[in-house]
């Protein structure tokens, strides 16, 4: 029997048992905060597998001024990540899995059928807040190294489980992971991409615009500057500028995409009164930043386009817009799809579905940006219902954990090697 | 001795006592729902001079279904009107003087340099909440009637002196008192013109646009519709009616106004999140109203732009903008300028100040559009100062409100003519 069927055949036997652990961790509300039991559970199986465990508070004063660092949080006490090492026997190229266990909040219950965290399972599917976004996913990755171990398997290169906390707000847990030194050749991250291979990740930078006006009456609007009206200079800029950065790109991945990378104007508000000119137009929108640029490069074209306006309206000269950087950040992420684990993935994915995979570039961003800043190749895969991320009703088809926990424990084997001493 | 002189020494000779008028009606804090004692004061003034005088509170249900009311209460129990009436001998024209008593809020009083209501007399000026808009102005009315009285003139038309609520809300005191049988053959409203004459009176309508749009994650803005970048097509669309709607007027008073009629935007807000496509944006703004148009005319007309959308864009077609009018309407009003008040007030301002009177459109309404309405020409001109209205430390001229007066009665003698029986 060779090992894509042992691997099938091991993971069939245990679905049972899988399927409990996962009903077990989406009863865990993890919500920022509130990761701590979990990550124990998370512990205590790594352990049961003999991998070598790491579990500790993220730091934040040794965090918090890097350059990377994004988050609302002052204070990680009570959020712990867990790594769990597998250590290769030497010679191999190392592989991280990585993905987080904070869920987003299951908003208005009246909205779910059931109890937002109910664990339950109809017609194969299960259901609960964080199932899909990425419950599945951390247990696919698990089942993957466990039915590997339980083979008797072993490796050249390292396998890394990382289980970090804080990838909703902007990733601080990978962050603390991979500056506590926890790197690696390559690394898959099993978001929901519903079997989807994502060799790019669209980065994403969160701006506020200030368009400045002068106050006057309605009824003598003349006599003052509407803040409105110029607004739509800087509207026409924005998309100008994002029609210049698509056009740009010459990414085979994104031919089929209409705008790969957008940049949206999410929120408008401006003037109080409806006789009076308004003199602040407030713009807030979200910056879409390549994998083949860097979110400095970007915030600076986009300053560059903004700072530009008073070559087509002079009022801008003396009034600009102010372009500030708030909230959440993204970074671009990928992996060139030269890079060996992109074809192994595809090769996995073939033997397992007998299909080839879809292959797409992202349009959101994934703690792969982080990973791919510290220049480690990223990949997204995973088993999840992309649109049921953060959505009521969340849930996941159980046959999917399954067979990416498949297709990722044929991957490690061909990237990792056997180690045939 | 003729009249003007006569009338120039009487008002000399009270400036006092008119002055400590003033000072005492600054000190009423009329703020809507607050003019009880203050029209009794009226009234009793009125009755001092030996007008027929009605004092009423303004009936809410009897005037609530009118198509010109327009106000945001329900009950004007506590606010009555006053009407003094000097009854002609017979044969003339008769006049109304209208004035609103109600004033706006005196907002932060840190932002006045001395109390609101102080009625403090600093170089010839008096300060003051209310006293330019339009205290100072009822004063000069009063003035002008006592003083023909006081010289023991008898004219053949109607002076009709109406002291009036609610118009700084949309007019239901000048309207009630209209309803009420009180119109004439023309009026003056001494509203702070700062002693310009105003033949025409922009009227002007709130509206309020609902651009709808389809929401959408930002990194996939295109699967959505912006409701943003409609309402560039929706603000371009108010530029272009704002254009037309100018550009057809030929009224010589509106020559050297850059926008007679201006449609402003005041108020945009729309979205949510930076990082989703708003789908709904609202736009709030007011629609100036010619005097040679209804305010219906001018309503159809805007909304008939806003139908005609789905030509530029065949998203409006299915996605229609949404109009609501809501908030205050001022009726456009004025007067013919072959109407021979005009000419009597032109002249009377010369006989006073030996020269010519400015003479413009006004941008703002006043409760002479709803004169308009009945029939009634109606002119404003006052002796307040325009920019302190509504603004802090209002103040007034004290030199103007007495030139005001004697204008006022050298037009009355004119207008109503004298009784030479």
């Amino acid at each position: 029997m060779n090992i894509q069927s042992k691997v099938k055949e091991s993971i069939a036997q245990n679905r049972d048992h899988y399927t409990r652990i996962l009903q077990d961790w989406v009863r865990d509300v993890t919500l920022s905060g509130q990761e701590y039991e979990h990550q124990q559970k998370v512990c205590e199986l790594y352990k049961s597998i003999d991998l070598t465990t790491d579990f500790w508070e993220v730091d934040y004063q040794s965090i918090c001024e890097h350059r990377l660092f994004n988050s609302p949080r002052q204070d990680f006490h009570g959020s712990p990540n867990v790594v769990g090492t597998w250590k290769g026997e030497g010679g191999g190229r190392s592989l991280i899995l990585n993905g987080h266990v904070d869920v987003v909040p299951e908003g208005d219950h009246d909205q779910w059928d059931d109890h937002p965290y109910s664990g339950n399972i109809i017609d194969g599917c299960l259901f609960g807040r964080g199932v899909t976004d990425m419950k599945g996913g951390n247990l696919a990755s698990f089942i993957a190294v466990k039915t590997l171990k339980d083979l008797g398997i072993r490796l050249k290169g390292d396998v890394i489980l990382q289980s970090v906390i804080e990838e909703e707000a902007g990733g601080a847990g990978t962050l603390a992971a991979l500056e506590r030194g926890y790197l690696a050749d390559a690394a898959i991250i099993p978001e929901p991409t519903e079997q989807i291979i994502f060799p790019r990740q669209q980065g994403s930078r969160w701006f506020r615009l200030k368009v400045a006006g002068i106050q006057a009456h309605g009824g003598t609007r003349y006599e003052g500057v509407s803040a409105l009206e110029k607004s739509v200079t800087v509207i026409e800029a924005v998309q100008r500028l994002e029609k210049e950065r698509n056009e740009r790109l010459n990414d085979p991945l994104y031919k089929n995409v209409p705008i790969p990378l957008p940049i949206n104007l999410g929120r408008i508000e401006g003037g109080d009164w409806p006789s009076s000119v308004p003199d602040e137009v407030v713009l807030e929108g979200r910056l879409g930043v390549g994998p083949a640029e860097t979110v400095e490069n970007a915030e600076q074209e986009f300053e560059a386009a903004m700072a530009a306006l008073g070559e087509v309206d002079s009022w801008f000269k003396d009034h600009p817009v102010i372009v500030e950087w708030f909230g959440a950040c993204w970074q671009p992420g990928g992996i060139d799809l030269e890079n060996p684990l992109f074809q192994m993935l595809t090769n996995s994915f073939e033997a397992v579905h007998k299909q080839m995979p879809k292959v797409k570039a992202s349009p959101w961003g994934t703690d792969g940006g982080l990973m791919t800043q510290y220049g480690i190749p990223s990949l997204v895969f995973g088993p999840g219902i992309t649109r049921l991320a953060h959505h009521p009703n969340e849930h996941i088809r159980l046959d999917d954990v399954f067979s990416v926990a498949e297709i990722m424990a044929l991957t490690i084997v061909d990237w990792c090697e056997l180690s045939v001493e």
